[in-house]
């Protein structure tokens, strides 16, 4: 009993903790618009090199490559939960309205990037640059789509 | 060759964009805490109904439990490239400078959390809501340890 109550006051303890990461004064809405960006700058930050790799400006490394790609794949489809209806116009947001107003075009772009990020992961595994190139355009023209009609141009 | 041309000009454009993702005036220290702290909100933004659950603030459900606690373990080994020296001291970090001072230190206690997370994942596999409460306990007082050792109390 006193161990279970132990448990729970740690417990508690390291939720304080966790909540300390975002700001406490943040409203629902804020939080999730907070969620939603740090899982952009995740996919980004893993994104980035698959790019540089594909443009040339980072030598080829297949195991890099593979790593990337995986954790890319892993990640878009976290973004199926990330953009809840109270969330809409919420802070510095540059999600469209158009988000909430067209589900089905915003579902559709979304799966698309979500098939072309698994297709990129099936690609990296081979180790084959040209692969990884192809599929890497493949992803950044899903990721633009998908901006053009629901982001914000030149906003963070 | 035109159309070589016109897939990296495309992909060109995607980089735009997704650089627009993070400040365009941050430096490169910046861009990194920028990197780590979203790493952080994505974990914990996962890890807390996995805590809720455990904690009977919400009804344990086996198949979100096992969602969440795939992920958790999936990022929190991400956190091992999250802390580049350049990092140390810059902008609004809660990360001491004891963790590039002792990095015997921050390695043991980042290792402990990745082998509590994966012990997790194995624990809410099975279904169990007692192996997954117990597992959820074990990975907060990893989070906890660390979080003792090398990050600033009250700091976002």
């Amino acid at each position: 009993m006193k161990q279970s109550f132990r448990a729970l006051a740690l417990l508690a303890a390291v939720f304080m903790l966790q909540a300390s990461q975002a700001h406490p004064t943040q409203t629902r809405g804020e939080e999730e618009v907070d969620y939603r960006q740090s899982l952009y700058t995740v996919m980004a930050g893993n994104f980035h090199p698959l790019g540089a790799m594909a443009e040339g400006k980072m030598p080829f490394n297949a195991a890099e490559a593979k790593l990337r790609a995986e954790r890319v794949a892993f990640l878009v489809p976290m973004l199926k939960e990330a953009f809840p209806a109270d969330s809409n116009g919420v802070g510095h947001t540059a999600a469209k309205p158009e988000i909430w107003k067209d589900k089905d075009g915003f579902s559709k772009a979304l799966q698309l990037l979500i098939d072309k990020s698994a297709a990129l992961a099936v690609a990296a595994n081979t180790g084959d640059a040209d692969k990884v190139k192809a599929a890497v355009q493949e992803t950044g023209k899903a990721c633009k789509n998908c901006h053009d009609k629901f982001k914000v141009k030149d906003k963070d």
